[in-house]
């Protein structure tokens, strides 16, 4: 069976990161110089291992094997968050090309076919995974135009300045894959906390939201009665303390909600607000949590706005992400991979954060593989895993990947 | 008995309005080249009227009668908002000048002693009512020091500029006082809603306040459990909501309360916040209602810090200020004149903005008489008051001077 090389595993992944190093985090979003210099070095890497490498138009890095199918895709995205930590889609993209290296050095698995890919842009620089979108067919030149990062750099331009303009885009081909692995750092601390090595991702949790604009009567604080007023800052916080309170009647044992951004106008103690805007984001695995979230908040924006104060207007999220179940056969052959490597330490557990699996499941079947953060810390410079979690976990996808190409 | 020159009262308030004018309002701040024109214009009217003026060292303008006292003081403040109207402030200090004019020409009350003044920065450039606050001796050498606007000059070098450094500060002298009478523009709402004429202030409101600091625990939105958070901006929303859910159980028929200010921090829709801040402003005529808010929140506070998710720190306002009576027997005989001029169109009601007399009311007997404000507009461009309504403010004001002259 084949076994992984930690010691080249470790150096690849130390490799990578020196490519937007800044102390102990990385700074390499999508189309950046830094980007599509891991890019081009992952194109000769995934060249070295003995596969088939392009970079396609959109900046995907694609390392097929020369092996007929059907062949098996595994990897993840090496653009990262402006102040991303090492590891966040990194470990999934060099996970990918170990496991094409292993499978190929071991005589029974070398005739087996591994893909691997390093997605672009899944940290939404310019458009939320990008790059798996366009594998998967979900981006229309329309969702496209005009798209441009916070400070207003166009994509086309990106792509243009990166020399990809003329290249075409690499589109999923349904006859050569039996699916798609990813494996990433888990982001949160459950496997550190319950003492676990593996986790094996069933659902990626939907997402969704709103924006509630509400407009009142800005008035003198001292001169204004109670009754008189449409204090839009006191419509903010009776709505979003209502949603904390009812949300937990229709929540799942995983559900989360968070209203993160609230601006109050003119914002002076003495000033009776006019204006305020609250934004609020939900997650769950289960659709119909999410819809009844939805339907709580609009039950209790028709309460508060016939109380005939400030009046507050909703606006749902343009996207609404829906949960994505991961594959049940994938799943069982990971998950006997885990218990090969890690009898007791793996657990079947949801990924709160979402991911380029997210985008491709209804289009292949797909898994996911979590190993554990240190401290649960993501997004951050302070990301980091143990060394011995982030072999095993390449060891435990490379047998996965045997099994599911043996199996299928 | 005296009677008011409407015509003189009213091309004096114009007069006024032309330092400073911009559009509508006027911008005349404390110490600025507008404001030092605007008061040595005053105290050139003063003159022509006959009394005795002074610039004292810290802006504050007197005209003071020849005749010996007992004295009434009548006036208000000649600085604005940044952005204010042309009336608050103005309408008092002009009725100041024109009721010292209407008596010293009447032969019944031209022997009666009537000073006028303009009090310096009511409006808190520098210090909130510096100029009667000194007045009143209420003002310490160790609160002036490092005071300065928001931009950062200091008050010690305005007052240097305006050419005051070596000039004597004037204190109350108590032998000479019966009281101190300021007239005002509402700035609200009531007496035009309540087709009333006059407003015979009972109280200037208290006034106080709190800023909470909340602490939580930043982190990703989509992979921190509900259970595991200490999210700033949901202690932020719960404390708030409480606050308006609670305060109407000890609040009296016109307690008024705000909180205006709120940020979040770092403010995006999937990060769970990690710090916040409220501010609170409460306002009653009465100690006791604000001390019952105050310990409200205290409560408050206790009990959603011992929910165990973000920290809730309190830090009541630096500055009380304790509801100001204004004087019975003042009142009286401003309630007499008010009768006599618009039988049944006057009203007792309580100020609730604060004014020069709420820092002179426990040195010195006053009363404070207000004229509609058209739609209740204040502290805006668009500040205005009917002509009839300034013109029969002031006769009132002048009864009532003859009044309290004469029975002291």
């Amino acid at each position: 069976m084949p076994k992984i090389n930690p010691k080249r595993l470790l150096t690849d992944l130390q490799r990578l990161r020196e490519h937007g190093a800044c102390g102990s985090g990385v700074v390499r979003p999508a189309f950046s110089a830094q980007d599509m210099e891991a890019r081009n070095w992952l194109k000769s890497r995934y060249q070295q291992a003995g596969l088939d490498t392009t970079i396609d138009g959109v900046g995907n890095v694609f390392g097929r094997s020369k092996n007929s199918g059907p062949a098996l895709l595994i990897g993840s995205h090496s653009d990262t968050q402006p102040t991303g930590g090492w590891l966040d889609g990194a470990l999934g993209v060099i996970y990918g090309l170990e496991v094409a290296r292993a499978l190929s050095e071991a005589p029974e698995t070398a005739g087996l076919a591994v893909d691997a890919v390093a997605w672009q842009d899944e940290e939404s620089r310019y458009y939320s995974s990008l790059g798996s979108r366009s594998f998967a067919g979900k981006l229309t030149p329309e969702q496209e135009a005009g798209v441009t990062d916070k400070q207003g750099f166009p994509l086309s331009d990106a792509i243009a300045k990166a020399g990809l303009s003329q290249i075409p885009r690499q589109h999923l081909d349904p006859d050569r894959y039996v699916g798609f692995l990813e494996a990433h750092i888990e982001q949160g601390p459950h496997l550190e906390e319950d003492g676990k090595k593996l986790g094996i991702v069933t659902d990626i949790v939907g997402l969704h939201g709103a924006v509630f604009k509400i407009r009142g009567q800005q008035n003198h604080a001292g001169t204004t009665m109670m009754s008189g007023r449409k204090d839009a800052a006191a419509a903010l916080y009776a709505l979003a303390n209502a949603i904390n309170e009812e949300f937990p009647k229709t929540a799942g044992d995983r559900s989360v909600w968070t209203m993160g951004r609230a601006v109050i106008h003119p914002g002076a103690a003495s000033i009776i607000p006019g204006y305020a805007e609250l934004e609020l984001q939900f997650r769950d695995r289960s659709s119909r949590v999410l819809d009844s979230f939805a339907e709580t908040v609009q039950r209790l924006v028709v309460e508060l706005n016939a109380r005939d104060g400030a009046q507050i207007e909703t606006e749902l999220a343009r996207e609404k992400i829906p949960p994505a179940p991961m594959d049940e056969g994938l799943q069982s052959l990971l998950i006997q991979a885990a218990e090969k490597n890690a009898a007791g330490k793996w657990v079947k557990m949801p990924s709160g954060a979402f991911h380029d699996a997210g985008v491709l499941h209804d289009v292949m079947p797909c898994a996911m593989l979590f190993i554990p953060s240190i401290g649960g810390v993501s997004h951050d410079f302070a990301e980091n895993s143990h060394d011995e979690d982030i072999v095993m976990g390449c060891q435990v996808l490379a047998d996965a990947a045997t099994l599911i190409l043996q199996n299928l």
